[in-house]
């Protein structure tokens, strides 16, 4: 299966930036994508860098976004994994990925479930945790283990996907650095972000596909100066290797997925034959003190 | 902290090999270490390549083997974690990893809990899952999570040594190739299994130390030629950077452990703090079907 990855970057105007991103749409289905990831809220800016209530004006247009997004997946006839902001009342927001079928149907959706909160990524302001749990979503391309960004840390929620059937991670995302971080740290963040997602491959036997921003965006309140979405996006197969990886520009990423590979790896290494599930209760537990 | 790890092969004498590793105690002591770790099932071959009940001798001296390992730990004035073949009782062994404090006191045991079987792996006919949980041993450089080899595969282990308070994490492992494989897959195992346990490191936010064996050891039933265990032992902080890594020849480890630098780590990328607690519990189950 072919997949395909539009890394961009956002260039402060909303319209230029959709155009852009259905242009990247079109491209990636005329070489033959069956699959197709954007990045995290690829709609706007990336806005947590600061707390605004004034942002949730992104989220008023959630009903029209996910009718646009149908159409586009219906038009390029494409399996889209795409990242908005959902409004489900007043006060009361999700950072969501809705999945389409080729047909422009709906095959499900996934409610962030991590949410972070740390400088220049203030999202726990925005988004109210995901309530929809960990269930990977049908489409004719598979099962999607879709999780976002935050989710990307955490070994359960990989984990959960797979037992529930998962053929595919994806990970819709927006990661960067801060400027004045040296250069060293600057490599341990990256390859910590790798790492950690190839091993979510790795534990669970099954392919990743990482999709992030890239380009600097500033920090609309001016605390910080902004964040350099450092791009990278990635796939990766059931050993954790690399099968493609962008750089620091804007691209569409191919890679080609090969299922039957999946089967042979999840069979040579049967790790979820010998989990200790009689000993994994306190995982549900905060801390064991 | 100085760690050591003493990376071995074993040269088909089991008193010349315990020599050589007790003069290796013996460098890694003087040269200041506080905390040696061997590698797995350091006192014999790595004899779960065939099943035979010939092998099981090799744990009749599993008391003497406690007593000796205290006195070597004691004379050294080092935390000593070994890697032994346990006796309960007739038809009844583990694959146990005992640790020792300086003065020679057990500081703690573990027993090897996810137990492989593959070929040249056979360690379900010799090894009884562990049943003493994923219990962090405190000692006077820590509180050590301990685990051993297959274990490394899963991200649950490491979770829960973390959950219950490990400052590090610990494999001794037996590990390698078959000299069949092609150049690319030996390469992808080596990477999955670096990775895998990088990655526990990145996600708990604790340093790893990893032990494996180095060199060929053949098959005694024949039926396979053998496993060339790929030693790469490694220590990584708490951001999944590699500190120090060995490769394939006999050597002794050092690493510079910096507990400042992991609680800082901690503090910056809190995923302790943001863990779906509520919606975790599946992982207590074999699948989800």
């Amino acid at each position: 299966m072919k997949v395909a990855l539009v890394q961009r970057k956002y260039n402060r105007n909303s319209k230029k930036n959709l155009k852009k991103t259905i242009s990247s749409i079109e491209k990636a289905s005329l070489k033959g994508s069956e699959l197709i990831v954007l990045q995290e809220l690829h709609q706007n800016e990336y806005f947590c860098q600061s707390e605004a209530t004034d942002f949730f004006k992104y989220a008023n247009s959630w009903i029209e976004d996910v009718e646009f997004w149908s159409k586009i997946a219906k038009k390029y006839g494409v399996v889209l994994v795409t990242s908005l902001f959902e409004k489900r009342t007043e006060g009361l927001y999700h950072n969501t990925a809705v999945v389409f079928e080729r047909d422009g149907s709906i095959a499900g959706k996934y409610r962030k479930m991590h949410i972070p909160d740390d400088p220049g990524f203030y999202e726990k302001f925005y988004f109210t945790p995901g309530d929809l749990g960990f269930e990977p979503i049908q489409t004719s391309v598979g099962k999607l283990g879709v999780l976002i960004c935050w989710d990307q840390w955490y070994p359960e929620a990989a984990r959960l996907m797979t037992l529930k059937g998962a053929d595919i991670l994806i990970y819709p995302t927006a990661i960067g650095w801060f400027d004045e971080d040296s250069k060293k740290e600057k490599k341990r963040q990256l390859d910590s972000w790798t790492t950690i997602q190839r091993s979510h491959a790795i534990a669970n036997g099954i392919p990743v596909i990482s999709c992030n921003r890239v380009g600097f965006e500033e920090d609309a309140s001016g605390v910080i100066d902004g964040i350099r979405f450092w791009g990278n996006s990635f796939v990766c197969g059931p050993q954790g290797e690399i099968i493609a990886q962008a750089g620091k520009k804007e691209t569409i990423l191919y890679a080609e997925i090969d299922e039957k590979r999946t089967k042979e790896v999840r069979d040579i290494w049967p790790f979820l034959r010998d989990r200790r599930i009689d000993a994994y209760v306190d995982i549900s537990k905060r801390y064991c003190d």
